[in-house]
């Protein structure tokens, strides 16, 4: 029966590895994958003939499985594990009656489900890893490219003394950074095998419980946590949260970019492609389509991952209610933050950048916004109550006479007698007054290649 | 190109009738309906040819478009109208040019979106409001069966004063009937049309604007609102918190069935069904797997409607990113509600009651939640402290002493002495201390039908 | 013992009537004010005595109380009635130790707080109330003031065509007027009394139990609802909701603000006063103070409103934990949206408008935003395809020669051949391709005084 | 003036170490620390006079200030550092006119209050992490304690295969190491200088802006990161999201022990108490009083932080709203941690068991959670198939006769021919068939101890 499919937006707000890797396809292989190799880890261990294992291995394998027939059996069945584990009972057994009775040996749903959703992060922990270095490497190159260019800087959305670009790009380059040093340093607590049998204890394996447990973790490549995790379910939810950072500091890329794309601002863009962020009335109009990906995906995830905190209380040794509400929320997260990452990479690698239009906006306050550059040369020379005093007034007079600043101060007696015209002009040009920037991108770039290194 | 779909869990959470509203064809269909619409009130008004009605509307159907193909061009879009109003373009025109020339003539695509929506909301409204008429319908059965079934009131999840099964299912019926005022009072604030054209004016559409944005309402069934509300979302947020409520109420009802149907409790369980709730490991269990899924939902839609909420702050005349995290969450808060609902007719409509386990459990701590209702009795006789005092010794008596209370009662001189052995047994019947339960159901149903009727 | 404050961004964040309806005395109060009226409820009755009216009443005021000592005890009680009762009691029996007796009479601990509460929300739904009349009062006046001010539209942040700023605030005001609706709509729901004793039968009170709950309401001039709601949560939670809404759309007002205050943009601004929005090291700049708060109150509500919704699985007759999570958390999000109110305020009856700043952003296209305009009218002479062939080609052309569009239009002469230079200037001028922006603000005005009136 | 005041529940829900961290004295205190520090960072570097320093220091005490007067100022001024520096200047001048001028020289409003906050964090992560450990032992002695006691494993609220308190138990303290290990972890990240001036380069310092800002670093022990971070807020949301596993996790453990405290399960206690948890009605109740602080706070902060990632999308160099946003939240979400923590305390320490009752309710099943060990045993000798169908009627069999399945396992002549009496009498013994738990609690204790160690 064909089931009504929502993905119209899939292109756009995810990217198309991670939503295999959380399709049914990706959910079930994850699944099966556990299974064959519990078989190959029993056998080893002699709990199992080794004769079952081939055909074991053989009926695990996504494409045998009807995924619209197993949806309606969970809904049944409560999990996606029980229907799952049948439908591959018979498979095995439409080829290898004996073998189907070792399969699923001492193992329960949540180990399967667990243990499964593990693997597939596995893969989603690479993907994401992989955009992130590819990311960083990108806003490093940018920042270094424009370490230079000089712009408004923007506190409270109101112009500010002068940054630069470099500067800002620095800034998105180390939450990446961050970011990346974050996986690292989680994704060992986080690959952990899950394999408690029914209630956690392994009794039905009895004392072949930890030998099975060792090679089923060393089969899988993951690490054997101190004990079963059924209900507790932090490292899942670390994991979240780590992506949440990440759409977080995306978010605020993408908010920054949105707005100096503005018209009014007008100084950075995303790069252009032949329909992209058109408007079906305005000819002209230029939309930050990929910021409002990053902007979206960071509205939207905040959202889930509380959901993923208000589900940590799971009762007892398997939780009804709270457990389901991670089944989706988790690989929702997983697929919006590769999708934020995708359309990172877009706007960064192709960045359009105008430094004249930003030299023209870091005059809109007619030099206000250096008044603090002119005062501190004065304050060495007059003093600083005096300093401060003058250019408050001169300030004012700027804004009363709307005046450029320079001229205000070219026409007081009191700044002229200690300032010469060339040195008003020096110090009125924002790019002498642009103090750390430049340190703070080489910090930021350092930390990057220390990281890639 | 096939798109990896991620639906396995789909017919557990969510009901079909709900998805098919979302899916993609629910979704271009909705907004085809709005362009089809748009024509035939031009051509009302004259602003288009009658000719060109007919094949615009002709070609306003979902299945003449590739959803694939839409999909990756709302990815460079930025939205799902462009894409859509394109195809439908070159759709028209391939069977009548001219009239091509007339489709979407002064919409924007944010009209084509949200009206779109309206349509899909007007729908899911329906579902909704059928479903929770047919569990209020439910639930009054329930409740009047059960009127007089003593059982456990629990406070703290520590036994209290006795209540009847009637009076929680009256409960869990008091909050579906006010779902249910609820939804009819802001129906029509939620089916109004959205109609600005490029900023909200309608300014491309001059003197005919109001007859034309009149005549569609009028052609879709909706309300003319004061005004566009490209950027006022509350109609939107305020329908996803109405659901919320729906969430939270049957997640309530989700949580007291799982709890009743705890081995230890055994009172009320959710109806058999072959395969339903088995675990793989265990043969005997009969889990709660109905019930998961309202925990589940009101687990999940409290963060996706902290998005919605968090969405509202829209920029100017057209957000980017907080409208787009709208476009997924309202559906899936729909289906999840959905899902809960056609999970709560499940259970309530095959509620299977064991009475006599309540009978049993009420005694489990021996009489001494009725040691209220003798006191209240004696107080009439020896004075309220006096009899105060008396229970509470004889409270601790029975604690201490491992027994009933009835027989410590009947050992204590100055308890016989104004209460015979057969006024003692009537007050230690839970069922002679229910005070208003029965009227609690009584003004529920009451509401229930006023509502109905 | 003196408790440590954390009080110093309430003036700021929360309006101070509002912290007192909060404040620890307005809780105490508000629980008292049930005690007392319970008293009065049962001596009308004839439950209680009469003369023990009057020394119950007495006690009843908060300023008797040791709020630090209370909070203490409560910490060892789990809820706030039971230390009360007993202080109250304590204070009773100090002037009449008869009366003592009869205080707190077939109560429990949930009906004080749960009824106190719903006695705090009629307050705060008068304040918030009132001060949504005077928003809106503000924003219909300027509404009207500015119907004719031409200003850009913006959608994604860039311009779009014109509207004004009227419109613009009449969509402000339109939400307003629709939160004013929902709360009249709600009220009746909201102010109903909680009265079920200890597990919400009142079977304490045995026969009089209704009449004295119906006397009680009558007291406290609330609603006898059809059933104690101690678990059933959603009243409390559709009334968060319906704040949460209105700080969505203050957040939006705020947005709206601080995007037209930006210094490239000013267009709007905050009213002024001394030392207000200045900077720390920036005299010249002047923030959006209050739109700050309108912002963060739109950005902290949703997630105290997911914390209500995730609270409502109330377990059985009363829940632990998850009534817990709701004491602070709803009259917090009072507190701030009283304080969004009180910003909102300042902001819309203070607003100062730079009208020749937006006509000069309107430029800022050079004419772009007007390519419409033109199109539409030339279409009715040449046709829509070659007039909108033609206007594409000249606005191409603008761009390119980084010239105003009305002086490529002049040169153009398949476009001169049809409009005269005056039929030009007049088609190019913004405030002559308003569309319906006058009636949106008629008609958002008509709602507001219809809701007034 | 005084503030009306609003912390009747601060004892019950938070700690009052915490509390006084994040007091006005405690805000106002470490933003004092940090002009302090800056003080003496631009005296070790030669900016400003030796001289000065103590003057400045000697300002710098929170005793000297009105923070009533402070919070009113806040109000016009948008933030709390400018009206406090303003009465910081005040006061030093009072005592030395020269000294005034050389505070807060560089320093821009964000870096006083992010940089206080930090040294407010270094507080509150000290408390948290001594109480962990607190925490950590405590459980570890119970799982040390228990590591024998069999209890009914529960999953989906269900009996299941037995498992031991100890062993759950260890869930608990595992998730507590865990917890530990992050904080660990992220501290260094945590605890680093903001210091960025206007705009975030130091411009108005000049070439002393580096040797400030590491000096300053050196005063106050943070570590100077790579560039400033105001509006990059990862490190702070990243605290808050651990804090919030911290909360999770113990409202796990306060959803089971309130589960275990039914009256029909009866087989853990939190501490009794004089008066605590008893009902204002119900003398013999035991209500969880401690378990509804953990369940409460992992009800609440999971909105909180969905707050914290929604606000991290702050725009430019300095946001306005987002930021706001932050200033109670993350304080609300350390105050509620603290708070579970000291319930945690409370109830892990002073922890009753049941364990008599536990091995009664094993027995509810009548045998049936010991159905698995049987057949494992009999799969040995009859085969897996034989064995597994022999059980499964022996199971109907003892529930539709209700009897104990020992009872029909003793009849069952297939079941006699392979098993004695004595060997039946052994399997159906939970005590027997508890699989790895004790190695859980060993592994659990393993990794407690090396962290500690």
């Amino acid at each position: 029966m064909q089931r009504p499919g929502n993905q119209l937006f899939d292109a756009y707000f995810t990217a198309r590895n991670m939503r295999e890797v959380f399709s049914d396809q990706g959910r079930v292989q994850a699944m099966l994958d556990f299974e064959a190799a519990l078989a190959r880890a029993e056998a080893r261990v002699g709990l199992i003939p080794a004769s079952a294992v081939a055909p074991i291995e053989a009926a695990c394998r996504a494409e045998h499985y009807d995924f619209s027939a197993l949806g309606e059996a969970i809904a049944i069945a409560g999990n996606s594990a029980i229907p799952l584990v049948k439908a591959l009972g018979k498979q095995i057994a439409a080829h290898d009656q004996n073998a189907e009775r070792y399969v699923h040996l001492g193992a329960t749903s949540q180990d399967v489900m667990d243990t499964g959703l593990v693997l597939q992060l596995r893969q989603a922990l690479h993907l994401i890893e992989t955009d992130l270095a590819r990311l960083g490497e990108a806003l490093a190159i940018q920042a270094r490219r424009h370490v230079l260019t000089p712009m408004a800087g923007r506190t409270w959305l109101q112009h500010a003394t002068p940054v630069t670009l470099g500067m800002k790009i620095a800034g998105w380059l180390g939450a990446v950074t961050r970011s990346r040093q974050r996986l690292q340093v989680l994704k060992p607590g986080l690959l952990v095998l899950q394999f408690g049998g029914a209630s956690g204890t392994l009794a039905a394996l009895g004392e072949q419980a930890m030998p099975i447990a060792e090679a089923l973790a060393q089969e899988l490549q993951l690490t054997l946590p101190e004990q079963p995790w059924h209900t507790q379910r932090d490292r899942l939810v670390e994991f979240g949260a780590a992506l949440g950072l990440i759409a977080g500091s995306l978010g605020k890329l993408g908010r920054d970019i949105s707005l100096l794309m503005q018209t009014e601002a007008a100084e950075v863009f995303e790069p252009s492609a032949p329909g992209k962020g058109g408007s079906s009335t305005m000819p002209h109009k230029r939309n930050p389509v990929g910021a409002a990906v990053l902007i979206g995906a960071a509205t939207r995830i905040p959202g889930l991952l509380s959901t993923l905190f208000s589900a940590m209380p799971q009762e007892h040794e398997r939780s009804l209610g709270l457990w389901h509400a991670e089944w989706e929320t988790l690989p929702e997260i997983c697929c919006l933050v590769s999708g934020a990452l995708q359309q990172a990479l877009l706007i960064t690698e192709g960045l359009e950048v105008d430094a004249g239009r930003m030299a023209k906006n870091l005059e809109l306050t007619q030099g206000l916004v250096l008044a603090e550059a002119v005062s501190i040369v004065l304050a060495q020379r007059i003093g600083r109550d005096s300093a401060h005093h003058l250019l408050e007034l001169c300030c004012k007079r700027a804004v009363a006479e709307q005046r450029h600043l320079r001229a205000v101060l070219g026409d007081e007696p009191h700044v002229t007698a200690e300032l010469s015209s060339a040195e008003l002009d020096q110090l009125m040009n924002p790019a002498h007054y642009l103090g750390q920037a430049q340190t703070w991108v080489e910090r930021a770039l350092a930390e990057h290649f220390a990281l890639t290194a």
